[in-house]
């Protein structure tokens, strides 16, 4: 078992990953929750075996659960599926100490992780994700929320896990699209972080693709640490370094609301949103031509996009991206790359040039 | 002006206390959040005046407002109202920059305060207390949160105002019974912290009746400091300090959901809970009866009852009392006074004790 360790003070935490020790999961969650007596393993119907693993590891250390099962798909993220949980955890009847266990994917981590994070005012996470991209990035950090009709995680807080375990295997069973999906966030760490990471992403692309347990490890552990190292200096995205988080994001946005979500994986979108930022460096004369076409190179064999659809208004993107989070008072701003493995907030990018790239 | 400073690390903030400087209200605002151009104003049917001049003076430093007036009243604290602020917030629209501002009782502050922990993972807050319960209690500390059918503020988080501001002239036209009852939490300060604050309160009790202003921005001060002293040291209830502002509130939470929410005002549910307790500490041989004796005298003098309704049934209040938050695996547990002005979390109190107690 290898470990991430997340220092965030009195919030620390650690990541454990594994691929052949799936028993491992029962000490460290106890380990993580010491006190816990009861649980609520929250999950979808798509992992609910994965659910019933988790809930009888809970229960070989004495933490009694219940498990509640929501639809599987970007619609559970709402405030009546928060709801049912809140109904769920005063059946149970939660108190401070009692735990709750996301198994799925972002949404039932950012969904579980937002009751976590509102009962009691606060009660201890353990994130057990089942997609590459929970994995890789939303198991980390702790955003948890849910959709507004006017935004996707207009409604949410910072809560950060008690613990988060990572079993790769798990990946096995992953539908083909959804693990490349994930892939993008990989090779954004890469972009943003670490440019010998992005090297080994190009000499490994085929053993990934393979699911080789060893190298999935290896690139989940990476990403963790590399998310991780964003994260410990910008808990709360205060001072604006945990921005850089946002690199292919706001094209992303705008992808994924013209397109309805839905339309692309929220990776796909970021695949051809880092592609489109990265371009837009270009038209600045940040980078040369060759760190966006590494990054496409890497993309395409990922089985990835690398532009939006053909039929997406230029306009209704542009509009999606004004009202983007980062952007103030109107004024578009982007995560843009320097160099490999380096990227600057830019503010003030003029909406001509991001219609040109978008146009090409 | 006087200033109460809360020192909490990058989530310090001030509370400004006047009777004399309405006008002040505008520049601490612009201090508090120096860089918000929109703000919610959140409040209820019952304190719409108070509001439009806080929306005047946010409009003088230009912080352009919208209105969102909830009904007056517990029933208020819901998801359901929440929600109607989400919406309200996202019409607005809100950015990350966007102020809400509470101004109002407790409901308003804890459903203002806990939409703005949780919209777009937290927006800054200003707090505009025009209760007195609410300006020496619930707008410190950071507590937020709505009720669930199944428990008071079962949801809800931590989240640090801005700034929070307190124009004791609002308490002149603010109703008797809810003036005393706000004077139950400002007893209770001088019992679990401040021995000489409480020979204040008893020497000077006629005054605080009288609303003298000067009066009343020392009690207001002292308590807003005693409150802050303990909040410094326990931000998110997690050592085991903060449950000392409990005391009474054991006995006080039986009251309110047996009597049902409404019967009683908070305050007067603390008062007699007050009481309770420390007959129950005078039983456990922690007290001499003076201490018990001081306080019924002083809450008496304030017009405040010191025993619950003889038609609540002991084994109902019981029965909440083993359900509280404080309570671990049904062992009751209560914060006990061990002489005027220092109190103590006393563990595994017998049930019968307690019976005893209520039975008086």
């Amino acid at each position: 078992m290898q470990t991430v360790r997340v220092n965030l003070g009195p919030r620390s935490y650690d990541i454990a990953l594994t691929s052949t020790d799936p028993a491992g999961f029962a000490a460290f969650a106890r380990r993580a929750a010491p006190k816990a007596k009861l649980a609520l393993v929250v999950t979808d119907a798509n992992v609910i075996s994965h659910a019933s693993t988790v809930a009888s590891g809970l229960q070989s250390v004495g933490i009694h659960s219940q498990t509640a099962v929501v639809p599987a798909g970007e619609a559970s993220k709402s405030v009546a599926r928060l709801e049912a949980l809140y109904d769920a955890l005063a059946e149970l009847p939660a108190d401070r100490g009692t735990l709750v266990v996301a198994v799925g994917g972002g949404v039932v981590g950012d969904l579980g992780g937002f009751a976590a994070a509102t009962y009691n005012r606060g009660l201890p996470l353990l994130m057990v994700p089942t997609t590459l991209l929970a994995m890789v990035d939303s198991s980390v950090g702790g955003k948890t929320g849910v959709n507004h009709p006017k935004g996707k995680n207009l409604i949410g807080s910072f809560h950060q896990p008690a613990g988060v375990w990572i079993d790769t295997a798990y990946l096995a069973s992953l539908p083909d699209r959804e693990f490349r999906s994930g892939l993008a966030e990989v090779v954004k760490y890469g972009v943003i972080q670490d440019p010998e990471f992005f090297e080994y992403l190009e000499a490994n692309a085929a053993a990934i693709l393979a699911r080789r347990p060893d190298t999935l490890v290896h690139i989940v552990a990476r990403s963790c640490r590399l998310k991780a190292d964003v994260v410990e200096q910008d808990e709360r995205e205060e001072t604006g370094l945990r921005a850089i988080l946002n690199y292919g994001h706001t094209f992303a946005h705008g992808y994924e609301t013209v397109g309805g979500y839905g339309a692309w994986l929220h990776g796909e979108a970021v695949a051809a949103g880092m592609v489109g930022e990265s371009r837009l460096a270009e038209r600045l004369g940040r980078i040369p031509v060759a760190v966006t076409d590494r990054q496409v190179r890497l993309l395409t064999a990922f089985g990835l996009p690398i532009a939006g659809k053909p039929e997406w208004a230029t306009e209704a993107l542009i509009d999606v991206m004004r009202r983007d989070k980062k952007s103030q008072a109107g004024k578009l701003r982007f995560v843009l790359p320097t160099r490999l493995g380096h990227v600057e907030l830019v503010d003030g990018v003029s909406e001509d040039l991001v219609r040109e790239v978008l146009r090409t």
